[in-house]
């Protein structure tokens, strides 16, 4: 499957401000950038390469996003996977609500809609007290309190656009994201209410230290655009 | 059948700052000015001619408009055709979404809804890319790639208030526009986001060089008026 | 009808603020006050004296109105009404539309709904073009072209809280309005966008030459309340 997307990627590198890559070419930052996936294909995606390893006992994510995909579509936002694991998914349920899984069950917002216009959306947690909240354009979501004591694993891979049903592979159409990303950032620990808000405005705040948007690794595959952000 | 038009266009000029006029009679200028389409009706429109031919690879197309027609009732929000094809059709479809058309299938975007209250519209998109988004309040919907490569072909004839489905002729009342357009504007060129925020905003921005509302040319038909804008 | 409403209204003069009076009572200026219509009833409403006759070739109506009825309930907003005709009627009607009707067919406005908050709600209309909107909290409506020619008719009854199917009779509790009312001024000429928005926002802009409320004549029926506004 994997092989066969190179069928359909264009290569057109560097044209006036946009490109789309053959898979697997490394690339590295995305300063006012926006990913745009276009249509909805089972092919898709971008792969991330943190910057440190992936076995955290807390986090914030955060990632502006806009959709045209109808309201009751299940999306894909976020995946990382170890080989047996789906160790961190962020979906849009097909109900509308926002729900965040680590490795088995996992928990449900009811949020603002994600529309076609950017919604800044971060995600927190913390191992020891299970805290965990998102943050619509910087307001926080009610905490729930999601598996306390848990660790992420290491090790695994990181995509946007699709989820892998096993380790890189098994990708459906119908779970894939179509719309714009930008501005992903992740940090091993909990930002503050004026960090979150902060990075909503646009502000300085301290780079993600295991994702900077800025100067991401990343692989594109199948057909996504790297766009100038206006 | 726009012959038989003129049955029922009103002669009232310049009366108090507001004219219906017999059609065909070319006018110059909208400055501070609206059009109203009153009522629903398969003869009433306004005729555009545009400063340069419109053979375009790129454009913005801006307008301010406001309608009561139900939420499920189709409406024609700009019209260009030639000879053979709908060269360039926006449309709020009778499901809410906004479309836009060249020559064949068209796009569609969720936008906030079009009501009674006026609504800023912008329309952009680019040959080389393909990237189309609407522009609503000067906010960008998620972009959608459109038939890249494309060209719009010129010599064609533009209408407001109603889609001819076939050239200059075929009007159906059902599709027609009631309500308000003001302030249409056409660059041949894509606009920058701040570009697209001040002219929301009715600060100043270059002047459109396909159309511009303050010198535009045009043609009454039907039961239109020019109504000083408040 | 008229004389049963006696039985039920209750004597209560100047008790910490607020009154209800009886019948026929006239009364001057409702400064910093507003009317309570605490009940539905088809004996509770406001006689008002305009200060000029109501034969009128344009006008501009404001109120300010709050209301818990249900959305899909009829409420009269303003009733005014010669022997033969419903001369000048404001209505949300039961599908949540706004109109208003000058003797015969009304049009009808796609507004947003007026709710438990106060909405500031302004009509005007012009015989000479028939251009009518409303303007919900300064902002106005699309235009309607409604009866270009027409005058209202003096020498009627205005009411608020009822509609009077007859002369001074005929009244309906499923019609009545419930809620508060305060600010309500009229004057018999289209005042400008900036004169409403100012009114909308408190400022000092003319006051109405048909109706002020600070200097109204106004005789309370039924049970009605004069509270101070907060």
């Amino acid at each position: 499957m994997m092989v066969n997307t190179v069928r359909f990627a264009l290569v057109v590198v560097g044209v006036f401000g946009w490109s789309m890559m053959l898979p697997s070419a490394t690339q590295v930052g995305l300063s006012d950038k926006v990913l745009v996936f276009p249509y909805e294909t089972d092919f898709s995606f971008v792969s991330l390469i943190p910057q440190k390893e992936m076995g955290l006992r807390a986090f914030t994510l955060c990632m502006r996003v806009a959709t045209e995909l109808p309201e009751d579509r299940q999306i894909i936002l976020f995946a990382y996977r170890t080989a047996d694991y789906d160790e961190l998914n962020v979906w849009r349920e097909s109900d509308g609500r926002v729900s965040f899984y680590m490795s088995g069950d996992g928990i449900f917002f009811h949020l603002p809609p994600i529309t076609t216009f950017r919604t800044s959306l971060c995600l927190t947690w913390d191992s020891r007290t299970g805290l965990s909240a998102f943050w619509v354009d910087g307001k926080r979501s009610t905490y729930q309190v999601y598996k306390p004591g848990h660790s992420i694993r290491p090790k695994g891979s990181i995509l946007l656009g699709q989820d892998a049903d096993k380790h890189l592979g098994g990708l459906e159409a119908g779970q894939s994201f179509v719309g714009e990303m930008a501005d992903l950032n992740m940090w091993d620990f909990v930002l503050s209410r004026s960090m979150i808000q902060a990075w909503h405005y646009g502000h300085r705040v301290p780079k993600g230290n295991v994702f900077d948007w800025g100067t991401m690794e990343y692989e594109l595959n199948g057909n996504v655009m790297v766009v100038d952000d206006d």
